[in-house]
């Protein structure tokens, strides 16, 4: 077929557009599935997206829009860079999925979609064999869509890691993990031989749950999100989703023993909305909106979380407020103690509970799981005695149950080569503040609350560039240096070394 | 196209299960929009729902669908009953919307789908110029729909009628309002001139949101309804939907200074609810399913909201209940009080609050006005004018703001022509339970809150043959002759008199 060149992107444009449409349809029916539907509902819901999903599958698969993306990638002339850079990101995912024909997109589909139900199932049971064959089902079509590729990844782990993380590799990752092993491990150890003790009774006084909804409320707002264009909600596990920066939904999860996990976990989301409300406009309009990678995702989230939430600044600030809203749960506790209190470091059993320090080796264990998985090492079957062996090894603690091992994230039922964003995003956030602070007094902003001036710098300096490269030249055009993960250890031992009284 | 006989229906199969899985995602992105969607995601989901309604558009008016269609109408061979059936209704509704191009139904889609943001922000500002332009719209097109039609109905709005009561008409309608309008305005007026005050003090204490829950979902389990498929939710007008009988949603509204509304508004919706829980599965299985009235769905509701929860028997079953869960708004008022409090007739401003024995006047309101628009005699500018009107003349009351009068429902950004059925069906429900009362003593099981055998006989009965009649032959299967008003006013007269102890 031949295309005209002047209304290609047009043309693209509008099957783009349509397709938007499309996955904004799918994304309302996964959240409705997290958020509202009951049990008996998972399963026709999973087929149901499935269908559209296959609409999707066969719109970007076209002869049509084959043609046009071709064309359009071979000879740009006449596209801005942002259009230029939409249709590399195009290119790239469709030579990762165009040998699936649609039949087996669909059945790739039913299988991720019906695995949530399965999981939420086996996770409030902890019971593991409920969740098994999805898993396995899972595994098995994640493996197919990498070996059905034209390019074949030295190992289907890296084509995983590929697709979030593009130039990924597991070499990257090794080499990346064995240098925080080497400085972290050693730094845990001290701290639970030399450290002075952290108060921390009052960290699960039970909390009613309107008391949580109201900080968390307020942390969104105090974050700078544009409150029209937002929901709060509340799932098994949090996260957060958008259908355009008009509308961005966050939830969360409300724990009457632990009323900080709310606050944090909010600020964690907080910061991924904030991402995903500010996004340039002409990205939106071109197709270029949500092309970071899931680092860079993740690297904003934790960032708010950790190095402003968990801040001696940001508690500062915090403190009077948590105590006009939850008397009692504050009562005798200094803000020294609060701040304290919230970096406690501990080797635990759930990743998103742990602390800034031992956050890594939960990564770690699931990375080495799912790396062992998908290049076929490992069997569905081994994973919950892999797991609970790992966190014995590598944070020393015994694993109850499933439900509080292998089961407590929902990413097997999405994908795999997820996790390791979050630790590289840890990474980046770091190296990104050395670069802001030598701009402005980062944290004096925080401690009076106001953090207007940390997102007009990520708009500028972060997410503006976050759409249009890699990960590698991202970082660099940020902080002039390729990911250097010595910020981020220096910023950890500082940190921890300051509250446990380290000499 | 020349089609097979013995795959005919197969193909359609196929066709038919992809339609419901586009319209079970447009139903989810409608139910998000009112229960989860920020303001600022309205109109962009609007826009998303017109382009998956396109495509459903496009299915069910492809060459491969109209031949199938027509050949299995023309002749059904091979099919049973409840295909039959199937297709009979299919046909109707493709003789409705054939001549509708894709642009048409996309820009139909659009004008719906944005009107209910509008009125939302009208309502809740009490404004009606913000919702202006969106009536404006919805009645545009849907005189545009009609007219497009083959065959033109006498009036526009009978046009309207047919499609939510098959063989329904302004005549027949007018006949039956004055029916209602002649025995109940005299009996409203009786009893504000002779009968016995009725306690009303406790009515309106406030009762907290958390408290109203619980007996809301208390109430969802005493109708019988599958949990296991059932979700419960809040949003600004209460409604019932379901994506099969595996996933229904009933939602509710709490006013913590009116703590009844919510009961009775969720014993409304949950008959909804099991009727959509409860039909036959073999009428899921050949798309057959959801093809009862408007009339038969609204007289089940009513007729466990009043018939059933307004009756002697219910409230002597909930009464110990209520004072559990809130004993601060029932202390001190006994069993007959709350009886005849529940019961009080009293001409009012909205229509879900209303009293059984007023209700039809709400109706009969919409329906004058409905009629008019639709019929091109009436602008909408003159709509807030023409019901503040009605409210004085047939109820006598003054109408402050527009959120207390034409704001007030939902109805007016999806469809005209629903209203009415609102009536039909409380008259339906009165002359159901005549023939129910004959073969069980309904009341003894009520009062015992044992809701079981009503539901079997509803399903053995009504909920059986719904999906297999027009309105007309399935009251008559039901009770032996057509809609006959005389039970319904005999039953308001029967009961008021006794409350309002009349002479």
């Amino acid at each position: 077929m031949a295309v005209k060149k002047d209304t290609r992107w047009k043309q693209l444009d509008a099957i783009l557009n349509e397709v938007r449409s499309y996955y904004n349809a799918i994304g309302k029916m996964e959240f409705d599935m997290q958020c509202c539907a009951p049990p008996e509902g998972m399963e026709p819901a999973g087929q149901d997206m499935a269908v559209l999903g296959t609409h999707v599958h066969k719109l970007t698969h076209s002869k049509k829009y084959v043609n046009l993306l071709t064309s359009l990638h071979e000879d740009p002339t006449g596209l801005d860079e942002v259009q230029k850079r939409a249709i590399d990101v195009m290119w790239f995912h469709y030579q990762r999925s165009k040998n699936q024909t649609p039949k087996f997109a669909f059945e790739m589909s039913k299988a991720f979609n019906t695995a949530y139900g399965k999981w939420l199932e086996a996770k409030q049971t902890s019971d593991f064999s409920i969740f098994r064959d999805s898993l396995e089902d899972v595994v098995k079509w994640t493996r197919k869509s990498i070996e059905l590729m034209d390019e074949q990844p030295s190992t289907l782990y890296n084509g995983c890691l590929d697709g979030f993380e593009r130039g990924g590799s597991e070499k990257q990752l090794d080499a990346f993990f064995a240098a925080l092993k080497k400085r972290i491990v050693p730094l845990i150890k001290k701290i639970q031989k030399e450290g002075a003790p952290v108060r921390e009774d009052f960290l699960n006084r039970p909390c009613p749950v309107a008391e949580q909804e109201q900080c968390s409320r307020w942390v969104l707002e105090k974050e700078c999100l544009r409150q029209s264009a937002l929901v709060l909600m509340t799932t098994e596990h949090p996260f957060t989703t958008s259908f355009g920066p008009h509308d961005v939904r966050v939830t969360t999860h409300y724990y009457e023993d632990a009323f900080l996990s709310s606050i944090f976990s909010t600020l964690h989301e907080g910061g991924h909305a904030l991402f995903m409300q500010n996004e340039p406009e002409e990205f939106v309009k071109n197709h270029n909106d949500g092309n970071m990678s899931n680092a860079m995702h993740e690297c904003i989230s934790r960032f708010y979380e950790n190095i402003i939430g968990r801040s001696r600044a940001f508690i500062h600030f915090i403190y009077p407020e948590l105590c006009r809203i939850s008397p009692s749960v504050m009562d005798g506790v200094s803000e020294e103690e609060l701040y304290r209190g919230i970096n406690i470091a501990r080797p635990s059993l759930i990743r998103t509970e742990a602390d800034e320090l031992t956050y890594s080796l939960h990564i770690l264990i699931r990375y080495e799981i799912e790396k062992e998985l998908i290049n076929g090492r490992m069997k569905v079957d081994e994973v919950p005695a892999a797991w609970n062996a790992k966190y014995k090894e590598y944070l020393g603690v015994d694993v109850p149950d499933d439900a509080h091992g292998c089961l407590q994230d929902v990413h097997w039922t999405m994908s795999f080569g997820y996790f390791p964003s979050y630790a590289l995003g840890n990474a980046y956030g770091a190296q990104i503040l050395n670069t802001m602070q030598k701009e402005f007094d980062v944290f004096g902003d925080v401690e009076k609350g106001d953090l207007s001036k940390v997102l007009a710098w990520l708009k500028e300096n972060v997410f503006a560039c976050a759409g249009m490269l890699d990960p590698d030249a991202w970082i660099k055009k940020i902080t002039g240096e390729s990911l250097n993960v010595k910020y981020y250890l220096d910023y950890l031992e500082k940190k921890y070394s300051e509250i446990y009284k380290l000499k």
